[in-house]
């Protein structure tokens, strides 16, 4: 049998975001991978082999699930969110072209998911109605300056701007860094999005006008989207939205 | 009854990419609104009223959607892929906020979908792995020299870049302005994809290095997304991939 790694976003948590073209691929896994809390997602089954790591082995992993597709399996490497975003997509990509001789001949699919940035604006309204970015402020993998520029040219574009991973334990400080760059540079009253948990019995949400803002507002399982300077609030009856307009300027 | 209005994605193409969320929102609906080619896209049902209408006319469907929900009704507004991303969401709130009195009380939901950048990255790899940007190159709502500034500053950024609306054939030359203004900055090989009609029976998807891209390579159907400095093409013996690594420099 060809083994072949499917590599599936199961969305940011709640089952009812986990497309179907993803369910029907864990439905035929004989094998599924991932970070413990994403495969503590998945149902047991017979014939189904579960293997859960620890954060930080995302090249051991893909290797892991490289070799088992070698083996024949069918192998669903799971990740929160959409793969392809800062999860386990570019992970097995760089693993399999470090040993093309090996593992070229695999088959592998990637299967899109709902995305954190986009279940958090959906919870808000539309704050990415418009242009805007997307950054990791993890400094794991790239240097900080790096971020900081990136942070720059991006309130100079006037985007609205999703952060990954703002802040962790291990990393406390760069979200205040940004935090205080991202003030002197916007200097407004633009709206940022607390968003931790989403579709999960965690879920909070928080609207911050960016002065008021604080570091500690975020961590590890918090996407944080900052307006554009066109990006508005409006309270009504039935609740709070954010917004960019379709129309710039 | 109340009435609510749903803002619901209905992803990029293929009934397996529609989020259970959204098909639950669907199924008790006792209308659904959208553009044309989307609406065609639900099954008709004993109790259920379809309003298609065409391109162009957002603000116009937003306030019918909001007219039905304050008359009691149960309206999903369904957009393609996610609706907060260059779809109805920004419409919906930009016209309710213009008449709080009228539709303030209104419960309104954002259901979010797979948008079209996220299904074409995975049909390509990952070449949205590491930071990037999200810009719709329509110059309808927002003036020429904004996308052009907005261009040169992601390329200095150095993000992936995926473009929406890139070419239609009421405004055929502004795609052409953007490949000539990248290519004088990026000036190298970096992989361009041109992702059509993705996971629809017209799917296109295709790989051209910077420099041998052209205007016709892309219609409205299309996505496009252009590589950051960092991003890699691998050929393997079953298939050829894209990603952009998640360590930069």
């Amino acid at each position: 049998m060809t083994g072949k790694v499917t590599i599936a976003g199961l969305g940011p948590g709640a089952d009812a975001f986990i497309t179907p073209s993803v369910a029907e691929a864990v439905s035929h896994a004989t094998d599924v991978i991932g970070y413990i809390p994403y495969v503590k997602r998945i149902t047991p089954r017979d014939g189904l082999t579960l293997h859960a790591s620890d954060n930080r082995v995302e090249r051991e992993r893909a290797a892991h699930a490289l070799d088992l597709a070698a083996d024949g399996k069918q192998v669903v490497v799971v990740s929160s969110g959409d793969p392809g975003v800062f999860a386990m997509a570019a992970a097995i990509f760089e693993v399999l072209e470090e040993n093309l001789d090996k593992w070229g001949h695999i088959d592998i699919e990637v299967l899109p998911g709902i995305t954190a940035m986009l279940a958090a604006a959906a919870r808000a309204g539309a704050p990415l109605g418009h242009d805007f970015c997307t950054i990791n402020l993890s400094d794991n993998l790239k240097p900080w300056k790096v971020i900081e520029k990136r942070l720059r040219l991006a309130a100079e574009a006037d985007f609205a701007m999703a952060f990954y991973n703002p802040r962790s334990k291990s990393r406390p400080e760069g979200f205040e860094k940004a935090l205080i760059l991202l003030k002197s540079i916007c200097g407004d009253n633009r709206p940022v999005i607390f968003a931790r948990a989403v579709s999960t019995s965690e879920e909070t949400l928080r609207t911050v006008p960016l002065q008021d803002t604080s570091a500690d507002m975020a961590d590890m399982r918090t996407v944080v989207i900052v307006g554009s300077s066109q990006t508005r609030t409006i309270n009504t009856k039935a609740g709070a939205w954010v917004y960019t307009p379709r129309t710039y300027g």
